[in-house]
């Protein structure tokens, strides 16, 4: 393996919490080892269009409590090509510049996968607040965004027991239920509708009215958005039960926000080991820790598996939510 | 008028922040005021339950800093009849009851209206986000539901700038402006859509157009629920421009949490008026602030007049957010 | 009065939450108006090391939501000197700028009255979270500084409850007891010591030793920094009653954190008021608001003059917080 | 080992947000797993005085994600005597109850142990917000306590730029360094001093200096109560380096306030966990997650080893803040 001497870092998809951290990670450790650093603006886009610049330590100074992503985002169809990726390929190279970071979810590790064949080493870092993404046991964002949903469940928590009512509040994820489980958890909620499960609507819908019946003030079912909508499932609740539930469709505010503590330190971890592989001359990795430990696996195998579900923390959400 | 010396206290219709800051303050000024206190549980119809039981000073400790009301609200129908608010009187006379607090809506209100004219002294305490009752400048619970709007706009705008992407999003206010006023002047919105005002969409669209083109990284639009659906607007900002804003439909989350520090205020306050002349044997007002200072206004008055908004401040708003 | 046409604008002295969309609000209110506008860096000092910067539309984006001031702050000796002061105008002079806009204290506010008589038109805006400005019933930055004492006091109101304790919370206000008096009222605290009002810390402490005896399961006291420090309290307490309450002192947190929207409003209202003020040729006078009216008034009788203290809410909260 | 039928929960020590979450937990499990379960009231305190209460379902509804702990906590002397310890367990026996969780610290858990010797099954659940209890990655608490801290230092860090200034905090943790240490690396803090590192302080002012001399606008030193006060820090960065830091000291606050949906959940699991080694007759261990999967060690060597501290995590926060 050949030694990097010149990286760059960008940030793609969907913007998460934590972004930043990683930037600010993947530059400052990159200079403390002695590499030469450079931030793309708009993710892949930017790359094509040669929108790069020097990074030193104060480019990546007062942002690592800032939501989104300082070197922004962009969708970028050409990028999906075999002509765009080699372009992409040369515009780096034609810079000197032989490692790349990319933070993204798993469309950015597909273009990541790419340069990395086409002789540019990369990796990827898991940047995304559904936390999707296999062989990590978390990505960066997914805490902030449970952490938002979780203080809204709060604030529909005091309505709701004021007028001992019920709501179905409906979170994001994409195919992934986890922000769903954990927000569940910990809010108490006494249905967690994920992809991952199958559910009985009619059996929640019974439960919920038996437990106002038992003197419960309120009721709260959260749906993934891999399920079906909040709507839907109000629908079907007031069709079992004669419950009206109110809906909440958080949206994109999950996104938003200074990141969590967590969120910063993953992403601090997770960045500066990448730079670390990337060093060594590791390519086309994608990033993770699992139980505590740092892995570092092909992206390859990371975009073709699915990501296991946590049944346990399921199983309690539900013992404990009587 | 006839002294009063035994009063109750309820809260009705949606509930708001700072119900509670507002039953402590009835409870606690009554006591000072050597009057004896009761509270009625669940509004009108826990009144018809005769619900009732007597407060102490420790019946409300500890809850001026939660969102919801401990005395919960409901909807009743029977005390929208004649009968109803024959029984409710004669359930508070049965009780020595001479006077009553209702903290609640205009629905509320209207109830506090009939009970005078039966011979109960009542006194009316505007409790709703909503600031749609006249002769006060603000509701209990207001300040609260804007502050929550601000901060998830204050998260949207994070993730808006890392795409340079626009968002609509919905707020309470029934037929209203103020939530979406004040929320779009702090929050810095391009255009704030309110049932005060007619609005040209076309127009708004081009400008958003525009100012992406100028340079600005985001747009957002804040629409109050009286106008239309923001799903709507999106469309038609869609239509007349191609920008596909995300839509944030922000719900019952902005009726729930700690009240802020002026909602806290302004409830004690204005409850703190109220006991005073029910004692004084004043009779059918609806307490508010104006301009610093405290209001009694004949409720019939307040029921019967629209609420007037305040150009000023959206002008200055469209002034600012250019 | 001549026109003015070129304007500046700068803060001063301690920051506080808002001073941003103060800035945000003059740019953008002269720029409307058809003025140059120009941002001083660092305030005075700035001036005087000809540290301006003209400011268009953009350059005051994405600012109304953050804390600090972008244009920053600076204690500047040399402005206090005849010599300092004649330089600052001559610098504006030579610019061309015959307007001034200083967001900032009494400190700040002595030298836009020097400069004033050096024929620069002067406008002051109260930025301060001490509330201790006359002829404004608030200052910019208050309601910030209110809200994070009393989100303090809220957690601590929790670990309190749980063990039956008591607190001293020492907050900001120098001469001025508004902090501490919006931040008790709010929190229900049990005491609030303030420089405007004599106290009895014996009696204090018997009523403290009481209440816990009648079953109150926390008591709050808090202390404007004007009158003594949190553990003189403390230790007074421990004297006359043997309760060792905690001591909490918040310190700058009280001048950090996002603006709230009432301080976003505040701070865009006075700004532009004060910029209408200027262009039509006023000058030499402090900005504010009382009673919901804008109001200009000498700044010589602005630093001459003492705040009043609203000896109402003081005795609200005693008669609320029993 | 005999099976448990009746078991009872405490609180104990010092609380930390979670305890509610845990007490929540530990009721249910039983009740899922078919055992009853008592509450005990203020600790081993309450044991002694038999202030007990039978709880059901509905006991622990809505507690989830409030602070504090509804069963109270308190200091007892009585129980550190055999004396003491002897009577608890008879208490418990003669209830029928042959089983006791104790949410607490390291004092706590030596009641546990105590109890454990004298025929009752305990366990111990790591309930403080220091993190200072060993086979346990993070005690309940823990991350709540972080939160606050990085939500404190994201506010100073607005007043800190604006002036150019550099602020100590000084953060809870007794003799442990965690919280100082991923509140400092989630901040970006530029010296974190902790127990477990010996640091040097004329180093660390040095370094300051020149980051203020290269155009780094804030500095922040995290120290942790157990290295020295933030007083005594600031007072050493002064005389060697000039620059006179403000000092903040968090107090209190950082044990109150809604757990976050780690805490929650941690507590969640933990409880669960606890429950079930109950039921199947385990006795004297304090329950932990080390790397994802829970555990129970004997309470005798938790208590005698100390915790080790996570050097590669500090090492990163220095590489970063740079």
């Amino acid at each position: 393996m050949s030694e990097v001497k010149k990286i760059a870092v960008l940030t793609s998809g969907g913007d998460s919490q934590g972004m930043n951290a990683a930037v600010r990670a993947v530059v400052r450790s990159a200079l403390f080892r002695g590499l030469e650093v450079y931030g793309v603006q708009r993710g892949y886009q930017g790359l094509l269009n040669q929108d790069l610049r020097q990074m030193d330590l104060r480019s990546v100074g007062d942002i690592i409590q800032r939501g989104g992503t300082i070197l922004q985002t962009a969708r970028c169809k050409e990028f999906m090509t075999a002509e765009g990726q080699q372009r992409g390929a040369e515009v780096l190279r034609e810079q000197g510049i032989d490692g790349l970071v990319v933070i993204g979810g798993d469309g950015s590790y597909q273009g990541a996968n790419k340069l990395s064949k086409l002789g540019i080493k990369t990796m990827g870092l898991p940047g995304t607040i559904d936390n999707d993404i296999p062989f990590t046991d978390f990505t960066i964002g997914f805490d902030t965004a449970v952490s938002i949903v979780v203080d809204a469940i709060n604030k529909l928590r005091d309505t709701m027991t004021s007028h001992e009512r019920s709501s179905v509040v409906e979170v994001m994820g994409r195919h992934c239920g986890d922000i769903a489980l954990y927000a569940g958890l910990a809010s108490g909620a006494e249905a967690i509708l994920v992809p991952e499960v199958p559910h009985d609507i009619k059996d929640i819908s019974e439960r919920m009215k038996e437990n106002f019946q038992k003197g419960k003030r309120h009721g709260i079912v959260i749906v993934a958005e891999g399920v079906c909508s909040g709507e839907e499932v109000a629908r079907q609740i007031t069709e079992f039960s004669g419950i009206e539930p109110r809906v909440t469709v958080l949206g994109h505010i999950q996104r938003g926000g200074s990141p969590t503590h967590n969120d910063r330190i993953l992403a601090s971890q997770l960045a500066d080991f990448a730079v670390q592989r990337l060093q060594e001359g590791d390519s086309g990795k994608g990033i993770g820790i699992i139980k505590g430990e740092f892995v570092a696996t092909d992206i390859e195998k990371v975009i073709t598996t699915k990501k296991s579900f946590n049944l346990d923390l399921y199983n309690l959400a539900l013992r404990l939510a009587q």
